[in-house]
């Protein structure tokens, strides 16, 4: 059996020396790639720099930085390997940098009263010349685009894979959390979401609710619970095949 | 001889799982600290939680995150401790996230024509009830404002503590380079700087000029030169004082 596990959280450039980071310390996907060893699986973990990993044999490590290398990885990967299942417990950039202006440059832009301000925008930040961003200024802008949603890629590239997803809110109330989580469910054609919030994560304590594809709910308090829970629930769901 | 060394690269908080980093090892500032304690120097080494760290008895290490952090972590030690020398070769972010918002609520904060735009944003920013930002919006606008500079502090806390800057900048002419770093020198009374160019770091190898109050130019090509260059430097100007 081979599983294919995310972990660890993207890292986007605005320019050569500074980035927009999603902090996560990969230690819930280490914790996930050990369980699924312990059932005799081989897995394959995409990570980041600065992520915890596993060691051993069972595990093949491939390091990444942004969002796009994700979606270039996953593809590599799922294109060469069946997955029993893929396991996506990385944080993931929603958004990249398009385009770094000054203030005064984003009010030069606004007076010309364009019809699309993020390519005006961008149109400035690529007639400078410098490499780093200046400091000359006092307010500086960032533009984001919308990066492409990974989650739902995975079942086109494999419809037969078990997809477990994840979904972080911060500090919501436990309805408006199962709520999102569902909809996520749905969306991707995931067989299982589980969904975590934030102000439940310090240290070893991760309070995290597993929901199926029937709406079933399964809670489990720490990183070692919820690896095994996942673990678990996805053999089950692979014998019942 | 108290030493006080800053290396690795600040984090300034975008939302509760998002941040804008500025990128550095720490190698640098590792090799100075142990260059300096090879001298029989004590090191308070202020630094960042993915920087790689010396270890050892004459190392005091102090982990910070944001530039505010590092502003009064300095101050809190320079205020306790008399430096021989001030080492600043962290790299900090010159901005920090003011605001975030979506480019619809840029096009209406625009709409009516604000007198202070930056502060039009923050408002919207701040009537958001949610802690993370949704990712149901095809761009995002990042406002950020400017840090307090910490180098220009360091003079006016301890007059007599010899002080090395650092000036990063990316493929740039060297006169260029050299112009920048001799501003800076002025700029924040420095003793020393030591001007180098992104283009021209590459594992161990990192080529640097070190230019002093009197504008004499020595230069470097990789990290340890660096290090024993500056504590060679630092340690004439101590014992001529």
């Amino acid at each position: 059996m081979r599983v294919l596990i995310t972990s660890g959280g993207t890292s986007e450039k605005i320019d050569d020396v500074r980035a927009i980071t999603n902090h996560s310390s990969g230690k819930l996907g280490k914790a996930l790639a050990e369980s699924f060893a312990e059932k005799g699986a081989t897995i394959d973990l995409i990570t980041t720099r600065h992520a915890v990993k596993p060691e051993g044999a069972s595990f093949h490590i491939h390091i990444i930085e942004s969002t796009v290398d994700l979606e270039k990885k996953i593809t590599e990967l799922m294109t060469e390997h069946t997955y029993a299942a893929v396991i996506h417990s990385m944080a993931v950039s929603d958004f990249t940098p398009e385009s770094s202006v000054t203030l005064e440059d984003l009010e030069t832009v606004i007076a010309d009263n364009p019809t699309n301000l993020p390519k005006s925008l961008s149109d400035i930040a690529n007639q400078r010349t410098e490499k780093k961003i200046s400091s000359d200024t006092e307010h500086l802008v960032i533009v984001l685009k919308k990066n492409p949603k990974i989650i739902s890629l995975i079942k086109t590239l494999q419809p037969e894979t078990i997809l477990v997803g994840f979904k972080l809110l911060v500090d919501v109330p436990m309805i408006e959390l199962l709520n999102v989580a569902k909809e996520s469910l749905k969306k991707n054609h995931a067989d299982f979401i589980l969904a975590n919030d934030l102000a439940e994560i310090r240290g070893e304590k991760h309070h995290g609710y597993l929901i199926d594809a029937h709406q079933k709910v399964k809670e489990a308090q720490t990183k070692s619970e919820i690896a095994e829970l996942i673990t678990q629930e996805v053999l089950k769901l692979e014998e019942a095949k």
